[in-house]
């Protein structure tokens, strides 16, 4: 699959939906994961193993699972936030299992109650899990918090590094960094995907930007300059994160997309149909505000893509 | 001054008020300038001397200048349009005018009625007055649609690089590449940019980046990367281009500086001052909607920005 530079990884059907108050119903969400998949996106968080009680918008992730895995070309991706998770997301058939860890201390304390080297254990008790009963399935862990925390302020480079390489070590398949808060500058963001790549090499993973303070897109060319080819974003800059007061905001993909083509440099989607996959969206979430420039001014005049490469 | 960075050069006093229907009140407008200038900023394009019949809201350009002069250490800029307007700032005692070229061939006949060729003349004239009657002062043009125009377009990097040499040639101080449109990616600016200061030296000029497809930030990153040390842009993202249909959107002041300064790179503002002097903006454009992540979001947890070097 070399023919193409950019991954666009779309959280939105899991980040974006489990961000919002509203719940949206299967098969909305169906016809929207067919719309992304049509627009030529290669990766697709669909859901989160977590119970019910706790996100009843990740009710029917197995069966939302189901039907993905359907869809030709596309690897299918949950959240699990644990090994009870991940158990589940593999018995449904996910190609790919993502992790959060807080590279804070404090913040991960907050979301899932567990200290970070207690995570560790829990990423490793995944991959042998995923080793014993679902080989060739990938296990990704993403460093949520990595460039600072609304809890507790900076965290330490170093620590961000070390727990990365923790998880390497645990034998996940990749390990990407988080803007979780929104905190993360251009200058941050070369340094420390630059030691990622250095500690980890090709495990070093995703660049998870969000726009809160509007440096989402600033911070994802710098981390393409660095050597960064995979990125998460969000259909109409849907989600944050619940536990993080004041997080908000994941890279719009129609932005993301938009800069990478513009740029010259391939993702796979075709933009036109992107922009046409925000109306099932709409149509499954009826009032929720929907972002992105792109979208609001249109492609420019004369401008053309080249053809998707799929 | 070399204690600084990067130079922010506001231009919201002109380019945002004169894009906004109402029109500000002149001792809002000095009461703004006032905080801008409080804040740190250290050029401020303070208005446009064009006849009043035609921007209304720039009517009290003069007086605004003479304000503006008594605060120290600020640069005074202002625009104008061609000769008359030229002649007009220097009376009114600017220390710099700014002349905007059109870079397409489409927008300069639709925006002045003017070839391209025709306005580098009157570029030369503007040069002679000011070696005439207003030596020490300076004058830079800004070539808009560099990146791209509603009416053409595309716009060929050869025109862009050749228009700049012209006007260089005519004797201006500094030639500036602005993107109008919203057209620009980072991957054309860092080419653009690279050329310009190949072919014009210490006469290259500031990046004016729009946020119309929320790719401004991550070009002005590009062109700080190629070396560009001087940006415009506009507080509360306030303003646009009139006669380039669709166009809207300059840079959010706020967001660049928190981006720079998050960076460890030097602008000598304030941002916390620079969030106050939103105010007096509010106060004297009520119900005008004012842009800008950081201002919506707040500064991060336990962010502390190093004082400011003046």
């Amino acid at each position: 699959m070399n023919t193409f530079d950019i991954l666009i990884s779309e959280v939105g059907p899991r980040d974006g939906l489990q961000s919002v108050n509203a719940t949206m119903g299967t098969a909305d969400k169906l016809l929207w994961i067919n719309a992304l998949a049509a627009a030529g996106l290669r990766e697709i968080e669909v859901g989160s193993f977590v119970p019910a009680r706790l996100l009843p918008q990740m009710a029917d992730v197995a069966e939302v699972v189901r039907h993905a895995l359907t869809l030709p070309g596309i690897t299918v991706m949950a959240l699990a936030p644990n090994l009870r998770g991940a158990e589940a997301a593999f018995a449904a058939g996910v190609h790919k299992v993502t992790l959060p860890v807080s590279a804070s201390a404090a913040h991960s304390l907050a979301n899932v109650r567990k200290t970070r080297e207690a995570m560790v254990e829990e990423v490793r008790a995944v991959v042998h899990l995923r080793d014993e009963q679902a080989p060739g399935k990938r296990v990704e862990v993403g460093l949520s918090t990595a460039f600072g925390c609304t809890l507790q302020g900076a965290v330490p480079e170093d620590e961000v590094i070390w727990l990365a390489a923790q998880c390497a070590a645990a034998g996940v398949d990749e390990v990407g960094l988080s803007d979780t808060t929104g905190m993360a500058n251009p200058a941050q963001v070369r340094r420390l995907f630059t030691r990622l790549r250095a500690e980890l090499g090709d495990k070093a993973g995703a660049a998870h930007m969000h726009n809160t303070r509007g440096l989402g897109l600033a911070n994802c060319l710098a981390a393409y300059d660095v050597g960064v080819r995979t990125f998460d974003a969000s259909m109409g800059g849907l989600g944050g994160c619940p536990y993080a007061p004041g997080a908000s905001g994941n890279v719009v993909t129609e932005d993301l997309v938009f800069m990478f083509e513009a740029m010259g440099l391939r993702t796979g989607v075709d933009i036109n149909r992107l922009l046409q996959a925000r109306q099932p969206l709409a149509d499954g979430l009826p009032g929720e505000p929907l972002y992105g420039m792109t979208p609001q001014a249109g492609l420019p005049k004369g401008w053309e893509q080249p053809p998707p490469l799929r």
